[in-house]
Order: C-alpha cells, then sequence, then structure tokens
C-alpha cells in the first residue's frame, strides 16, 4: 500500500476522501485542511490573541500544535474538574503537551476555587450539563477578563455531528440555531471558534500519535450514562457504511442552520448579580449551579 | 400476563405506552386510537368520498377495515405494478381482503396501461422513486377524475419517522415542509391523508391478524437496495432502547415543521401539456418517465 502522493509506504488510509498516505504526507495533509477550516470560516485574524481550551485530550493538542505551526499566539487554559485520578492524569497530560509544544500553561482548578468537583454540584441537573455549563463560563470568563481576542476548542467532527443528531431528534431548534463553527463574540461573550469542526476523531488521533504526543484516553468516568455517546455510535455506524456521510450532514446542517434563527429568545442581555456576566436571569447558570454568593476568583 | 383492561389472558404487548391487552381490548384500543388520529389532525368528514390506496399490505388493510366500522364511504384503488409474481400476489390478496371488508375495489393495471412494469422505465431514476410518482400520479388523478375528495394511505409511524430522518440526513427541507398526516387539497390535488400516521407497524400487523385477515408480505424484491429501509433499522435500534423515541420525534417535527416552510419554491401552477395534470414543467414528472406523448387512459 503505497502513498498517493509520494509512493513511499503508506502508514495512514483515510475513509473519505478514499486515500493513503505515508506519515510526512498525512501530517501535511492534516494541517493544510484545519488551515483551511480556519480560512473558510474566518475564525481568527494573525494579530489576535487565542485561548485554548487545553484538557490534556488529543484534540486541543492537535489545534493548539497547529496553531503554533501557522504562528498564531496562543496560550492554553487547563481545568482540572475535580474528578480524582482522571483530572490529574489529564492535567499531568496537559503540561507535558505544552511543554512539548511550547505553549504558555494556565491552569485553573475547580477544588481551589470552588472547593467541589464538578460531580459533585447539588441540584437536579445531569452531570454532563454541569460540566459543559461550568467549562464554557471558565473560559469566556478567563478569556474576557484577560483580554483574549477569541476562545479555541477542539470539537470535532465527531463531536458536533453527533450533537446536531442530538438536537435534531429532540427538535431543540434553538440549540442548532446558536451552533457552529464560528461564535461571534458580543459584549461579554468572548467569540469562540472549532478548528477542527470538519476533521475526525481517527485522523486528530493519527495526527498527534505521529508527532509524538501522549494524551488522556477513555471516557470520563461520569459520563457512562451519556446519551451523547449513543449518538456517536449510531453516526460511526452510517459513517461506516457510507463514507462522507458525516461531513455531508454537518455541510447540510450550517447551510440550513438560519431556518432555525427564528427560534432563538431574544432577550434584553442581562448581567448576573453575583458575577456581572451574561445571564437570562438575575443569577447566571453558573453561580445557581454552584450556589454562590460571590463571584469565584480564576 | 393479563389483560390491563379486564384481566382476561393478554396477547398483546405494546411497549409504549406499556401494556398489555387481550384480543378483545386490543382490537378496541386500536380503533379508538386510529379515530382520535382521523379528528386530531381533522382528516376527513362523513359526508366525504374516500378512495383508499389499497396495496394487499396489512397497512391498508387496516385502513380501510377502520373506516368502514366507522361508517365512512370508502372505496379502494389497487395498482398493480407489473412486479412479477410480487405483484399478482399482492393484487390476489387485495382482492380477497376486499372481500372480506366489504369494499368496492378498483384496479389499475401499470401493464395495461402503460405496457410496462414500474422496473421497466427508462431513465436514470432509480425504481422506488419511479414507483412513488407512478403511484402518487395514479391515485391522485383517478380519485380527481372520479370525484373523490380524499386519498387515504398506509403510510404509518415507522413509513413516516423513516422519511423525515432520512430528509432530515440529507436536509431535503423542502420535502420536509411538504410532509405530514394531512395535506390540503388544491386546485387538481386531492387531500390525502394518513390515518396510520401514529400507529406503529408491529400494532397493525397485529390488528389485522387478530382480525383474520391475510397479507403480501416481505420486501418489495426491486427494493433490496431502498436507504429508506437502512434508517427503518436504526429507528427500530433507537426505538428498543427508548420506547417512545418515534412518536416523540415525529410530533416534535409536526411541531416545527412550519420552520421549513419558507423553502418551499412557490412556482406558478403550471399543467402538463400531455395530461393536463399539475405539473412544475412543461411535461409533468409521470408523462416524462414514462416517455408519453398522450395521456394515460385509468
Amino acid at each position: 500500500m503505497k502513498c498517493k502522493i509520494c509512493g513511499k509506504e503508506a502508514t495512514v488510509y483515510l475513509n473519505y476522501p478514499r486515500m493513503r498516505l505515508c506519515k510526512e504526507h498525512f501530517i501535511a495533509y492534516f494541517e493544510r485542511k484545519i488551515e483551511r477550516t480556519i480560512k473558510k470560516y474566518k475564525m481568527v485574524s494573525p494579530e489576535e490573541n487565542i485561548l485554548i481550551a487545553f484538557s490534556g485530550g488529543k484534540d486541543s493538542a492537535a489545534v493548539a500544535h497547529v496553531f503554533k505551526k501557522l504562528g498564531y499566539s496562543i496560550t492554553g487554559l487547563h481545568i482540572n474538574l475535580g474528578i480524582g485520578e482522571y483530572s490529574n492524569k489529564s492535567e499531568e497530560y496537559a503540561k507535558k503537551q505544552s511543554k512539548q509544544i511550547g505553549l504558555r500553561l494556565k491552569v485553573v482548578d475547580l477544588r481551589k476555587i470552588l472547593g467541589k468537583g464538578v460531580g459533585e454540584a447539588k441540584g437536579s441537573r445531569p452531570t454532563c450539563s454541569v460540566c459543559g455549563t461550568t467549562k464554557r463560563y471558565i473560559l469566556n470568563r478567563f478569556a474576557y477578563e484577560k483580554g483574549f481576542d477569541v476562545v479555541a476548542t477542539g470539537h470535532n467532527l465527531d463531536d458536533e455531528t453527533a450533537f446536531v443528531f442530538n438536537n435534531l431528534l429532540h427538535w431543540n431548534t434553538e440549540y442548532l440555531a446558536k451552533q457552529g463553527p464560528y461564535l461571534p463574540g458580543e459584549n461579554k461573550f468572548v467569540k469562540k471558534i472549532k478548528p477542527l469542526y470538519e476533521t475526525m476523531e481517527y485522523e486528530i488521533s493519527e495526527y498527534v500519535k505521529n508527532l509524538g504526543y501522549t494524551y488522556i484516553t477513555g471516557k470520563c468516568p461520569l459520563s457512562s450514562g451519556a446519551t451523547i455517546l449513543k449518538y456517536k455510535k449510531i453516526l460511526d455506524e452510517m459513517e461506516q457504511k457510507g463514507p462522507g456521510t458525516k461531513i455531508n450532514f454537518i455541510k447540510g446542517f450550517l447551510k440550513k442552520k438560519h431556518l432555525f434563527e427564528v427560534e432563538i429568545q431574544r432577550s434584553s442581555p442581562k448581567e448576573c448579580n453575583i458575577c456581572g456576566m451574561p445571564s437570562l436571569g438575575e443569577k447566571c447558570a453558573f453561580c445557581k449551579i454552584w450556589h454562590l454568593e460571590k463571584p469565584v476568583k480564576l
């Protein structure tokens, strides 16, 4: 099996577009793909400061490596979620990766700022929802307060198709309207971008392994029942039978997303009584979940 | 295992709502459900004449039986599609069922009116598409010319969820906008209704078997690669794991369907040069598919 470009021994087999590549040409292919995604969605300009959500996993390692190589100004933010050994290992990986990349890394530790891990919030919300809200809040507020222009996350094509699929099946049209590879900033919301939006998980693993990174693997121990994993499995099977299913589905979504925009409930922007960040009600979701009486220090 | 209503031996187990019923109470439950669907979507009024697409399968047998029992004025139309033994058997079943029901039955035979079976159209369209267009055209024109007020088809919840699912995955938003349990009539389009819209396939089989009907089973021999079957399988698995998935999905669709309506391309209604029926272009899809120079006689 030979590389399509140079004829040397191929080490990677891509399903869509169907292609075999050697290590060198796969890396070049991958990086060109991310660069194109960044340009296509006009994600970021060279003078902007980027904060990367840096988990210790493969996705954020790939994002940071590519941004570094392209010469952008980047900083990583690792959030230690306080999920025992899993979180400690994740932080170790994040630190190790950041040294390899040459990335400035900041760490916010949930146990230090809240006294609790993400699985210990009191209330009726599922843990995955608590975790999502908490991470989004910290990332955004950190970026806003420290003057970053944009927050980049490692969400990949598999994540995004599962998200859209789930929300379509449940007709959460407002969520659909607010999703995409690029979410513009507004007031205290910093711009959000997803450079891996069109890239599959297996390509990302292959890329970071080829570059010699190690990363946290395995599911989060608190996510065992997460419905999103069920949808990922269905989509994986569909992709297997019909290569290109995911990318075509997500591209179709972006073309038709405007149809859902009438569902966005416009409310006059409020600020949280506690922390002053954007909020739907008197108190923002983060301060509510964690029963805060004064803002956490990041 | 006892019937929820009378405590006698249960013969049917429903997954959603979870319930065991004896034969008698299942039949009552089923018929009440269809009656409610008819009322809920204001499908038909007692003085209207209904033409039922009568295939020889279980779905149309159930529709006809319930309508008859409710005292509506019904006629069946069987279309013999000319798919060899499969079509001949279907016609036999249709005739046998119609006698049992006491249903007036008309037959249109594709080989007689077109000289060909549905699998023998010359052109690039997939057979399932040829078949769908052909059946819809014949049903509508027959109903229009013979003065029927409404066409009823046996599409069930499994068919409808698979249709919506498929069209969502491919973002065929215009198709989605035009679908539903009730399509109003307009010009030469006769009103269309689907009384089994909220009823699952296994309930329908159970119902017609309980009433002593026999019917054509097995896939159409020409549909082996039909993608809709793939989606039915995925939805079946999801329903298995989460009873109620299908009905909730389709109800959500009906609530949000209006979002897709802006996608309908309004064009001034034209009439086919050949047959005078509604058409997007000079020639309608049916006359095009069958390369007709003069209208077929039904």
